[in-house]
């Protein structure tokens, strides 16, 4: 039987992954594809530690571009992460005439725009399927399942450890710090939880995900990033009372020949289908011109689900070389870059919570200077529960408004005095 | 630009989709693909219809055969339906030395093995991407999305009449009857509507997902087929209080060396993905060694989202023969077939609905028969709020049963004379 070689840079959680499940269905593998792939070389830098996989003294090296050279790999795979060595490794790869695989989002988000000009220009694939989303198929799906369509807006819950404290947050009424270290300590959070929970794992997912929905570069200068760092869980219940749940979501739209892409704590209803996204799963929700909308959901990290996506990469890589083709995707040739639009001039539905004085005309004053700036409410709550210092809380939720004109609102309001503290606002998923 | 050319057979619903979907988005699709898919021929026996979209004169005959035999037509797409003309011309297509894409889930599943056998030897692609999930790309995910897994179970809403049916019965407390004809007025259900209703277009597609899942034919004579025809009002409700939703689930699952493929009424958790697909909307749910747990979801007919299907699946095969291919993916090799379960053996939760004497020690001569077949109960839930001649209903949850085992008893409960008539036995999903 016909072999396809591979070569692994880095040893990691998910280079032992795909070693594993390469082994495992070897057979299934070879059967649905015709060939066999075959792990040739693999290189990092610590040859010692313990994986729980098994691999050939002589497969394994030190040197990467050992890997890269060897002529029986036809494939790289680079698994090492960030965006040094592994921007290095990657160009090299491609320059040697060596398609490559990655699940490097970071590099993607970062340095995209000049990898895939370099695969481009050298003709092969770059494959970076388990980039966004671990075992959910969504980038495949995205280039070639919806390859007909116009996308529209798509949504996603692409961060595993901030959905998670998000889920545990709501089910239990716990305070944000107190999740964080509970979910540190089950090992779902880093000890440097920074990456997650402030969104930029997140962004440079959307990233990539608008690029590739849009058909041009979107540079991460160009995205709203907003976490979930010192959320309240008084807003998590409050919103939970109001019929919805907070999820961090990447909303990324296009009307005209304008692009959103922004990634905030986003109010989602309770019947929505990522409201039902809970614990460490990811989804995405995409809308088109022809399907309409279609969700994709499972595991968005972890070693077996993001190496069954590399390994399905790699099946695709291989099935083009088996068969005598460089690659087989192209990418669209880039057409006029649209605008993105800054986040002042969204348009959204609002929740904001205001700490208002509790004296007679207090409620008149906020709600005329939101009146003033084209705000209009679609629902006032007021809690008398509880009193702080003579403030009252009040949430309201707007409709659609220009997050320009809220944020002058919000500042007049409080500049007048009636609110103890600036407002805290919160975006609303629309339909 | 190169071109692809494309014959048309059935001008129908999903036909004159796919002319306006190419037509549409015929830039989008150039920009992706890097060549152009040109519509060159299109049959149909009514040439005088208004479908909403033009197609010129001279592109349009009644004659199916000159559309596969006019030379400039690459790719051949079924979309006649049923299993007469649609097979023969199919056949003739493939004979002719043209890949084929259809959308006909009935010719596959009733004569897949045939079709794909003679695509295999002429070395042909033959793509059914629409044939299960309208726009929900399944077929694409299950054959190179989850290449790499093992498929250990697969859970598909597949029938949009019946999810539709079923929603409002559960919101509304309506009867199965009345939302029947509430369906066939608003065009959601057939004047005729067996075929969605009874379960077998639903068996049709779980015959295609069980065969691409586990590599070999499934014939329909061993999948067990229920539908939801007569459905009482009264266990959607009392389900609805136990926490649970009633859908038309396919179930396809391996272990060892036997396949279960069954369709029935389901009892599924509230807080399961699967519950939350309301209304007309399908999805499918894959366990894979892997991956774990994915949901595909969205709308699974329709004009459009079916025409994304075809189109997308139109763009991989042109795809090959644009780089000179003649196919991409290959059928596995037909390995040992397992065994199919019949119904009697398989191991299932059930909610069991009596109407029971109302008399002393008739609870007892029920829980003890079902004790004496092996059938334990995890709850028991006796309604006394009304009474019919005499007769309490009592719902009864049980722990895994063997179906057989399940039946003997609820033969000897009905015997025993405890009961008005016999026990109504849905199954419940089991994680």
């Amino acid at each position: 039987m016909k072999q396809i070689g591979i070569g692994l840079l880095g040893f990691g959680t998910v280079g032992a992954g795909v070693v594993d499940g390469l082994r495992r269905n070897r057979e299934v593998l070879a059967d649905r594809l015709g060939f066999e792939l075959v792990l040739r070389r693999m290189a990092d830098v610590d040859l010692d530690r313990d994986r729980g996989v098994h691999v050939d003294r002589g497969v394994l090296t030190r040197d990467a571009r050992e890997v890269i050279r060897d002529p029986s790999v036809d494939i790289v795979v680079e698994l090492i992460g960030g965006t040094g060595v592994a921007r290095t490794l990657v160009t090299e790869a491609l320059q040697a005439g060596k398609p490559v695989v990655t699940a490097n989002k970071k590099l993607l988000a970062e340095h995209g725009e000049e990898l895939f000009a370099l695969a481009e220009a050298k003709g092969l694939d770059l494959s970076f399927g388990a980039s966004v989303g671990g075992g959910i198929p969504i980038i495949r799906v995205l280039r070639e399942g919806l390859v007909g369509n116009r996308v529209q807006r798509l949504l996603g819950i692409l961060n595993g450890t901030c959905n998670y404290i998000l889920t545990r947050m709501e089910q239990e009424g716990a305070a944000f710090d107190t999740v964080l270290q509970a979910a540190q300590q089950a090992g779902y959070a880093e000890a440097d939880p920074g990456l997650d929970i402030d969104g930029f794992d997140t962004a440079h997912k959307a990233v990539i995900l608008a690029s590739l929905a849009y058909g041009f570069h979107v540079p991460m200068s160009g995205v709203t990033v907003e976490g979930i760092r010192g959320l309240s869980g008084v807003d998590v219940q409050y919103a939970r009372e109001l019929g919805y749940r907070i999820k961090l979501l990447a909303v990324i739209r296009r009307d005209a020949d304008e692009i959103e892409v922004r990634v905030h704590p986003t109010l989602v209803p309770v019947d929505h289908m990522l409201a039902s996204v809970n614990q460490v799963f990811n989804a995405v929700m995409v809308r088109c011109d022809l399907t309409g909308d279609t969700l994709y959901y499972g595991r968005g990290a972890g070693r077996d689900p993001t190496a069954s996506t590399v390994i399905a990469d790699l099946a695709d890589v291989a099935r083009s070389l088996a068969s005598g083709q460089p690659r087989r995707l192209c990418s669209a040739s880039p057409g006029r870059a649209p605008r993105l639009r800054p986040l002042r001039e969204i348009t959204c539905h609002y929740y904001v919570r205001l700490n208002v004085l509790d004296k007679p005309g207090s409620l008149g004053i906020f709600t005329g200077i939101l009146g003033r700036h084209g705000v209009s409410i679609s629902a006032v709550t007021q809690r008398a529960v509880q009193k702080e210092g003579g403030h009252v809380p009040v949430v309201v939720l707007t409709h659609a408004a220009r997050e320009a004109e809220l944020d002058a609102a919000l500042a007049e309001i409080h500049a007048a005095g009636v609110v103890g503290e600036l407002p805290k606002k919160l975006r609303i998923l629309e339909e």
